[in-house]
């Protein structure tokens, strides 16, 4: 799957990922007007989603939809999510879920039919909320990742595990310093490269990537260096405060190895002054369309 | 909520949490005939959940429902865990949902709100998930926490963090020595300390409860020591391999602070030699009762 992605990212000249983090308070007004049930907010979730998915296409490669935006709309919100990525993935667009599962092996078993795999029922099989990529926390180890990385080989899916987050205290954790002198990030970074070993693809990068978020450069340029094959879903552009200055050390020599995310930035262009007027999808596009030039000038430059 | 949580326990003399991890497949055949396509299986699974609940709920205090197992029969799994939770709730059990969500602050926030808070709409606000307890992964720190503490004060709920997890692997992060000679999970274990400082109860527990498998005693029994004041949700006995003696370490001098969690030892007990020939709300109902007496046995013996 990475090759795909890769692919898709060299035909469009554009590392950028919209975060399809779709709060219903982010639709203009006109679309929220009269709403008053959750099931009422999924449906206008799902209207501007696909209106967005139809204005950036042909400008981005992939969309990741972040499902907790949709579970608290409850079971309408999930059924929001699901529309949303069969509409993405029907647009040609690659859908990540950004989902964040974890648990031991036999549930995570379960959330691996869920997003990458299939589930069985009497004699058929269906694939609930079919992914191209999940992310995943591997706080419980190899065999919470396994099932993972079983239903990715055999459905052609990839994984994100988180490594180095973005937010202001994923360093509480992750950047505590072991007896040996490496930190708790370079070690989860040194066990996502052994899972994609067996995955590596023509680029050199393999199918199990990792979250490495662009507010914490420091680390990033030292996870790039340690995980030579594992490319990196980067949240924390924009609204989070990371620049593409920020997240060029994400890259390598060939100006490849990242995926950058950005959500509200793109959701909410329209809100923004400099894309006053433009009704949301043309503001998207539009901010899709600066931030492709903001990265590549970062990255090439 | 951990204060109802422990009376229920006592009241009841029972601190067993009945995991409904309902795969189809672990239903009995003639619930199963027939059955081919997701509704359908959503459908039996929540028939035998309610059967199971009016069962058991006169003998446990609570039930865990890993949404997984439900996740994995795409929307209509969401509606069965829904349905499920809202049913075992009306019959007086004290219900968790088993999610282990975790994100970034502003999409914690989105979680929080799914399963202990509430999702505004317009004028109205909806509890889409509506849980007593939720289990969440604190790998991105205290700021991907913020959000369910806050919802569990509102609301009068409570979450139980991954600290040591019962899966064979569960050492491969957890238990690495950091440069101080703590190790991983003691590191978590004093943040959930710490986030637990404002929500003690009379019991001396707080809200904010800790994972711990009872297949790992050697680290429960320092966990304990290092973390008076958290109450354990202790998967892992049963088809995990814990054993009642094992777990023993988990509670305190009062026979208190722990709750532990049986899931396919119950939903599955009608396949067992020993329950042959009863139906499977039967046998899972004496199943309760026979792990009731071992845990008792073990905890106060």
């Amino acid at each position: 799957m990475i090759d795909i992605l890769i692919r898709e990212i060299e035909k469009k000249q554009n590392p950028t990922v919209v975060g399809l983090d779709t709060n219903f308070d982010y639709l203009p007004d006109a679309m929220r007007a009269g709403v008053q049930d959750l099931k009422g907010a999924a449906d206008a979730i799902v209207l501007f989603n696909q209106k967005l998915v139809d204005a950036v296409a042909d400008v981005v490669p992939a969309v990741k939809v972040q499902i907790a935006y949709y579970e608290m709309y409850g079971v309408e919100g999930l059924r929001a999510f699901a529309e949303t990525c069969r509409y993405a993935k029907g647009k040609g667009l690659i859908v990540m879920a950004d989902a964040k599962r974890n648990d031991i092996g036999a549930t995570a078993e379960c959330y691996a039919k869920a997003y990458l795999g299939e589930t069985a029922v009497g004699e058929r099989v269906f694939a609930a909320f079919d992914s191209d990529f999940l992310t995943v926390n591997g706080y419980l180890g190899s065999d919470g990742i396994k099932p993972f990385l079983g239903w990715m080989q055999r459905r052609s899916k990839g994984i994100f595990v988180l490594v180095k987050t973005s937010n202001p205290s994923s360093g509480e954790l992750q950047d505590l310093k072991l007896e040996n002198g490496k930190t708790v990030y370079e070690y989860m970074g040194a066990l996502v490269e052994e899972w994609g070993e067996g995955s590596i693809g023509k680029y050199g990068y393999s199918d199990v990537g990792a979250v490495v978020g662009a507010t914490h450069p420091v680390q990033a340029e030292i996870l790039r260096r340690e995980m030579p094959h594992t490319f990196f879903l980067i949240p924390g552009y924009g609204a989070q405060g990371g620049t593409a200055a920020d997240l060029k050390v994400c890259f390598d020599k060939n100006g490849r190895g990242g995926i950058v995310n950005s959500s509200r930035g793109i959701l909410c262009a329209y809100r923004q002054e400099k894309y006053t007027g433009m009704p949301f999808d043309v503001a998207a596009r539009q901010a899709c369309v600066d931030m492709k030039d903001d990265l590549n000038r970062a990255i090439n430059g």
